[in-house]
C-alpha cells in the first residue's frame, strides 16, 4: 500500500505554463493555425504532462501485456476456453501474436506480465511473473478480489512501469490478455461512470446474441451483488468516502469487486508512468476501464494519458468520454493485447516531433496569412 | 501521350485469387475473426493489388510533394499570398515543414516536384524540376490548362513514380503544395462526382465566411464556364465519350479545365504507382480529387490506392465515397503536403506485417473459439 500511496502522491497535474507555451509555439510553426487538428492537442497535452514545451519525443516505447484469468468465465460469457489466456502468453513470448507484429512495426519492446493467469507459467525471457492469484473469483457471486489483492496487482503494475522506464522506455503502452475480461471491463465502466449494464456491455471478441444477453445479465448481477448498482460508486475526486475513509477506498473497493487482476495492474501501470512523467498510451476497453480506476484513485493521472484508439466495444466510448480523452485511431479493432495503443504510437511521436523540428514562419522566411 | 496510354494499359485490377487467399489467411491467424477491423481489409486490398498474398510490406515509403500555382488565386479565394507556394518549397527542401517531420517519423524520403510554381526555382537536392507552366490560368475564366499541359503534368507524375520505385520505394505517398489549390480540388470533385459547388467547397487552410461564399461562387462559375455543370462530366469507366472519342478524353478535358498542374501530376503519380503494382497512399482533398481524375482515366487504379486520411475539407469525404475508399486516419488535419498520407503509413505496414508474422492457431497451439 505504501508503493501505491507514494505513487499517487507523486502524480502532478499538467503544467499550465508548458501548456500555454506549447499552444503559442504551435501557432508560430509554418502551417495554418490548427491545421494538424487533433494532433496539435496531443502535442500540447504531452507538454503539459512533461512540464516542459516541447515535450520530449515519447520514444522508445514499451508495451506491457498484463495477463490474468477470470472466475466469471464459468458463467459462459466468452466462447473461448480459459486456457487461451495461457496459450496466448506463450504466443506473445514466441513473437507470434498481432501485438508482436505491431510492436515490431513501432519498435516497441514487449513485456508480458503474469498477474493472475490460472495456470503456473514457466519462467521465460520477456515474462515477468508477478502472480497475485490464480485468476479472480466470480464477480457475479461476490467480490472478484480482496482489496489486498487489488492493491498487490496495482503495485505490480507500478513496479513494471518503473522497471521499463529504468530500462529506457519513454512511452508506456498498456496491453492485456485475459479470456472473459470484457465482462469485468463492462462492470468497471458501470461502477465508475454510473452507466447501466446494457449500455456498457458488448460482444467482446465476438459473442452471439444469447451470450450477449447473458453477459449483460451477469454484469447487472455483479453490480447488484457488490453494491455497485446505485450510480457511480466513487465519490468526487479527492473527496473522502463514507465514514471519513480515505478518498481512495471506494475506488479500491469497486476495482476489487468487479475488476480483474490485469485491470488492477494496468491501473497501476498507468499511475506508475504518470508518477514518472512518462506518457501512457491507452489501448482498448480493458485499458479504458482500468484508466477509470486509476483516475478515481488519482484524477491528475488523466493528464498523462493519450487514448490510443477506440475499440468496437460500446463501453470503451463511455470510458473515454468519462475520462475526457479523444482516441487517435478508430478502425473497429477489438483485439486488445495493446494493439490499438501500438498503432497510435507513431501518431503521438509525429505530433511531438512537429514541435521540435518544424520551422517557424520567421525562421523559414515564409509569409503569413493576410488578414 | 504515349507514356500515359502505356501506363493506363499496364494497370491491372485486383487479383481475386490473392484477395480470397488473404481473407482465408486472416481467419487462420491467432486473433478472433475480424478483430483487426478496417486493417484486415487493408491487408486484403494490398494482396489483391500486388497479385499475391500476403502482399509485400509496403516499405520503404517515398513521399512526392507536387508544387504548383493557380491562376484562380487572383480571385481572392485564399488568404495566403501566392509566394507561399515557392517559400514552402524552400521549407520542404530545408527540412523545416510538417511533412518533413512526419516523413522522418516514418522514414520516408521526400521529393519535391515543381510542376507549375509561378516562380523559377533554383535547382537543389531533393527538388525535381518538371515545370509544365508558371501556374495555371484562372479556371473561373476558362480552362485552367490545355489538355496538352494536363497530359504533360500527368506524365511528369508517372515518371516521378517510376524513378522513386527504381530507387527502391515500395510505397508511394502523394503530397501537394499550391496556394489556392483547394478551390481547384472542389471544382474537380464537382466535375467528377456531379456534386454541387456548395457541398464540395470548404475553408481550405482557413478562410472566413465571406471568402468561403466567394470561393463557392468561383467554383460554380468555373464549372459553368467550362461546361462541367451538367452532372458528372465523365462517362462510365471504359466507355467512349461523345462522338466516339477515346474514353479518356472527357476525363482529360475536365482535369485540364478545372484542375491544377499538381492535381494532374498527382493523378499521374497514382497511375504510375498502380502500373508498377506499388501501392499508393493518398493524402487529403487535393490527392482525393486527383485520384478521381486518375480513376476516370483508369478505373482499376483504385484497387492500388489506400486512403491515408480524411481531411476537414467537405469535398474530401465526397471524393472518398465516390472512390469507395475508407480513410485510416480521421483527425481533422487540413494541411496537405502529404501529412495525412505519411501518418497512415505505419498503419498500412502494420496491417500487412500481420499477414507475414502472426502465427496461426495451429502453429501456435492456441485453442479456437468454441461454437
Amino acid at each position: 500500500m505504501i508503493t501505491l500511496e507514494r505513487t499517487i502522491a507523486a502524480i502532478r497535474p499538467r503544467d499550465p505554463g508548458a501548456v500555454a507555451e506549447a499552444r503559442a509555439h504551435q501557432d508560430r510553426l509554418t502551417k495554418p493555425r490548427g491545421a494538424l487538428g487533433a494532433l496539435e492537442e496531443v502535442a500540447v497535452r504531452l507538454a503539459g504532462a512533461a512540464g516542459v514545451s516541447p515535450a520530449p519525443v515519447p520514444a522508445p516505447p514499451a508495451l506491457a501485456i498484463f495477463a490474468a484469468d477470470h472466475g466469471v468465465h464459468a458463467q459462459g460469457v466468452s466462447p473461448w476456453p480459459q486456457e487461451v489466456t495461457q496459450q496466448m502468453v506463450g504466443n506473445f513470448l514466441a513473437g507470434g501474436a498481432v501485438a508482436n507484429a505491431f510492436a515490431a512495426q513501432v519498435r516497441a519492446t514487449v513485456t508480458v506480465v503474469d498477474v493472475g493467469v490460472a495456470a503456473d507459467l514457466t519462467p521465460a525471457p520477456g515474462l515477468t511473473i508477478r502472480k497475485v492469484a490464480h485468476g479472480t473469483a466470480d464477480l457475479s457471486q461476490g467480490p472478484a478480489m480482496t482489496v489486498e489483492q487489488a492493491v498487490a496487482a496495482l503495485e505490480a503494475g507500478i513496479e513494471v512501469a518503473r522497471e521499463l522506464v529504468e530500462r529506457g522506455a519513454r512511452c508506456l503502452i498498456t496491453g492485456d490478455m485475459g479470456i472473459a475480461n470484457t465482462t469485468a471491463s463492462a462492470a468497471l465502466i458501470c461502477a465508475f461512470t454510473g452507466q447501466e449494464a446494457a449500455g456498457a456491455t458488448g460482444r467482446g471478441t465476438g459473442v452471439d446474441d444469447d451470450t450477449l444477453a447473458r453477459k449483460v445479465e451477469i454484469v447487472r448481477r455483479a453490480l447488484r451483488v457488490n453494491g455497485l448498482d446505485g450510480g457511480p460508486a466513487v465519490p468526487a475526486a479527492g473527496g473522502n468516502g463514507p465514514e471519513g475513509e480515505p478518498g481512495t477506498a471506494p475506488a479500491l473497493r469497486a476495482l476489487a469487486a468487479v475488476g480483474g487482476l490485469e485491470h488492477a495492474a494496468i491501473a497501476g501501470f498507468i499511475l506508475g508512468g504518470a508518477a514518472l512523467r512518462v506518457p501512457v498510451i491507452l489501448d482498448g476497453v480493458i485499458s479504458g476501464s482500468a484508466a477509470l480506476a486509476a483516475a478515481a484513485l488519482a484524477p491528475d493521472v488523466v493528464d498523462h494519458c493519450v487514448a490510443g484508439h477506440r475499440s468496437a466495444e460500446p463501453g470503451h466510448a463511455l470510458a473515454l468520454a468519462h475520462l475526457g480523452l479523444r482516441p487517435l485511431v478508430e478502425l473497429e479493432l477489438r483485439l486488445g493485447e495493446g494493439t490499438g495503443g501500438l498503432l497510435a504510437h507513431p501518431l503521438v511521436c509525429a505530433a511531438v516531433r512537429v514541435m521540435h523540428e518544424v520551422a517557424t514562419f520567421d525562421s523559414a522566411g515564409v509569409s503569413e496569412k493576410e488578414v
